[in-house]
């Protein structure tokens, strides 16, 4: 077994088909989750999440959900006093490289030029259970993962629909038929949008110790937590606090198996506060390298804060910690000043 | 569209019929839930949550989300140690006006003079789905929302089930079929009623926001928590705690679209603090007006911390603050004092 | 009635009954629960929920549910900056005297020699719903209750399927058809084996009640909340550390009914800080006594912090504190050290 497979107990799971019954509770609430759905001319289920319809937090849940394969579960918790932000999302897996890595994360790169699509050029990041159907990331040959299901179910980043060359893409890719595909639209500047990204907080600490270099087999239970940031209708801004979310209000804590040696090293590489560029809003950093997320120390995309318990010895190791300071900074204004008496 | 009409994509959904499955899963538990369920003489279906029955906080939850037509979460939550209190409430909506005002708000006023009811008068203000079908109060034309639907159900906050009379307005008023009703009894004195009217501390947010002016079709997410006051078997104590709860250890987080100098103002303007009478018990305050709620600062029906996001810019304003010092001082007491030796 | 017979609306609930759903779930879901589910040779369905079989907190949350008999709600939480641990358990019942001692209380003593097993000898504490149904302990006398249903389900914190005289033996105090009979084996090594015991800080605090002489009976409802310990692959290491997470980091509050003397002294007398025993490690205390849980002081065995609330006056009595320093200490090291710079 390579340092990156899949727990053995994960192998046999399909996400897809996991998936299956929280899309169709997903499409049976659609009304009161304020969601538009519409199936396109080749029959595909068109999920809209808040480009025409308005989306919603209570949308963004569920499709978080759908998005790590029915294996994790997020959840709305107000914050107390002393947490600096009312409102987190709890996110948890007890399957959590399969659920955040087999699933989750957003690495199924799909474009189409201005000639392909006969009118706007189109990328966007595929994330979700259908990219186990299709299988295009070297990352799924490491996991040693495939699903195989009769129907799938895709998450996009996006602010319209995709083009039919890229639907096209998609259905042979996943060796679907049409009426069997469905596709959850989430723009980033809808409330959806940001629920389902910031509720990613423990799919990047699982993306970071892959990074590292960390046997994924030995991670065995996972669970996490981040302030749920506002959206904006500027697409920058909104992705950038999903982000700070996740750097600098992200706690996560792991279980695994295996050596006290690797354990605590992963808790000491694993938060973001390691990156050379810790402490500054993702807009900012982001602008600073012209938008190019390629340019950013990965070693930023990880949590604040870190617990990873060993299963096998008890020990527990921690490191980092939130700056809740700086994102009340970033995202936070007081409605009084001194000079407007209070009412 | 007026100041106070629901956002556009509320206006389809049936309270009533969201609320149903949830009835009857009630309905269904009613035993494990500490529930006494009959039909009236006319067939109306009467559940008792707390008059003859135990009720309980587990009941309470569910007529919580009940009373929110289905378009909201209700959950217990255990404080942490630096919240000062053990047990909270989370409640939230991503279709909070029409949950909270359309459904859930305590406005719907029965009354039936002793000649009327044969015996004792009646008074209660009925809250939840079937309210929306009578559409007897202002509120609804303002929201320009009414619900159609084959079975209504509604709560009450009463210590008795109401006399002849009101079952037949109610009936009259829904225009419904004695079968297809059901009423909800909760009175203040019990954990499940208790448990109901805590949980409206975003509704009382929400209630505040138009009395402010505010356009209620521009709020369209929020969350927010109170500690869960102890139940009391004298009336005024219960009601008057439940109050506390919100006013001095209520806080809210809403989502709005529109100009940030309304998000800012209403930030301002929304927390209890704002009033003249913040700062002492509610059943203090009560007794002091002789029991007459209007007489009362309508400014103080308001949660103690609000934050506003504004979705369209991004921004978030916060104002106000928890007073769990006052509410520990009014609630609790230290079971040990220095006089008696531990054991 | 007695002190401590059950709250009169509990005793015609069936426990089994109503575990009976969960534990259909807990079957159909069981790969991705990662268990394994076989019938053995009898018959009896056998559940593996952490001996070959993975396990999880996934499935602790689940079994811990079934265990409080489908009367209690269990729940992952993120802890707080300030809560000093990152993940919690939230236990709640509004039927805690049959949630916790009529079911979940590990009461059911089971034991076989060499002799009789033809093997190893075997002991374990039986657990759960399957309790009521053989009433082998004279606390069911006490709280004068008594299951009859169909079917059955019993948890055993052990690492080996039990032998078959064991399984006779249940099936006949049980008056069960081996079809009807569910064992789940959680091994206190597994993950779900300590999420099951830690969920048992409600339970635990209602023992202790009970051996106080405090009447079962005026107790209406409880919430709870516990660190969630680490398991570890030495059985005396996961077992101490469940029990330090109930007795230095487990919050209680109880709904009561009666004499605010009663509460008052309950409370007073409830927290562990009034053992003589408390302030040090579960393990090394267990270990003084040579493994003998009966020279341990049952004092000792208590939540570290209680909120008694009465609901007939409304008052609410405090007592005791978490030591999360010494959980801390116990439980946790930093991954870096001053030697070490930050890479």
């Amino acid at each position: 077994m390579s340092n990156t497979s899949l727990p053995a107990a994960a192998a046999g799971l399909s996400v897809n088909r996991l998936a299956r019954p929280l899309v169709e509770s997903l499409l049976a609430d659609a009304e009161a989750l304020g969601l538009h759905v519409r199936r396109d001319d080749t029959g595909v289920q068109i999920v809209d999440a808040g480009i025409e319809a308005p989306g919603g937090v209570a949308a963004g849940l569920r499709i978080a959900e759908i998005c790590m394969g029915g294996l994790g579960k997020v959840d709305l918790r107000s914050g107390g006093s002393a947490d600096g932000w009312p409102t987190w999302l709890d996110v948890r897996s007890s399957q959590p490289v399969l659920a955040c890595l087999g699933s989750q994360y957003a690495g199924w790169s799909l474009s189409a030029s201005k000639e392909e699509t006969g009118g706007k050029k189109f990328f966007s990041l595929g994330s979700g259970p259908a990219r186990a159907l299709a299988v295009k990331e070297t990352l799924f040959g490491e996991l040693g993962y495939r699903d195989r299901a009769q129907t799938g179910v895709l998450v996009l980043e996006v602010d319209r629909a995709p083009p039919k060359i890229i639907i096209d893409k998609l259905l042979r890719d996943c060796d679907l038929a049409p009426q069997a595909l469905t596709l959850i639209l989430t723009p980033t500047t809808s409330r959806a949008g940001t629920t389902q990204v910031v509720a990613r907080v423990l799919e990047v600490a699982l993306h970071k110790a892959h990074e590292l270099g960390y046997a994924l087999a030995d991670i065995v239970d996972g669970a996490a937590s981040a302030p749920l940031s506002s959206a904006s209708s500027d697409g920058v801004e909104a992705m950038g606090r999903t982000n700070d979310a996740i750097l600098y209000g992200g706690r996560v804590h792991l279980t695994v198996r295996g050596e006290d040696d690797a354990a605590r090293a992963l808790a000491h590489a694993l938060p973001s506060g390691n990156s050379r560029d810790y402490g500054r809003s993702f807009a900012e950093i982001f602008k600073e390298v012209a938008y190019d997320f390629y340019k950013i120390d990965g070693a930023l995309f990880a949590p604040a804060e870190v617990w990873i318990s060993n299963l096998d010895s008890g020990r527990t190791w921690h490191a980092g910690a939130p700056d809740m300071a700086l994102l009340r900074r970033l995202w936070l204004q007081e409605a009084r000043n001194d000079a407007e008496p209070l009412k």
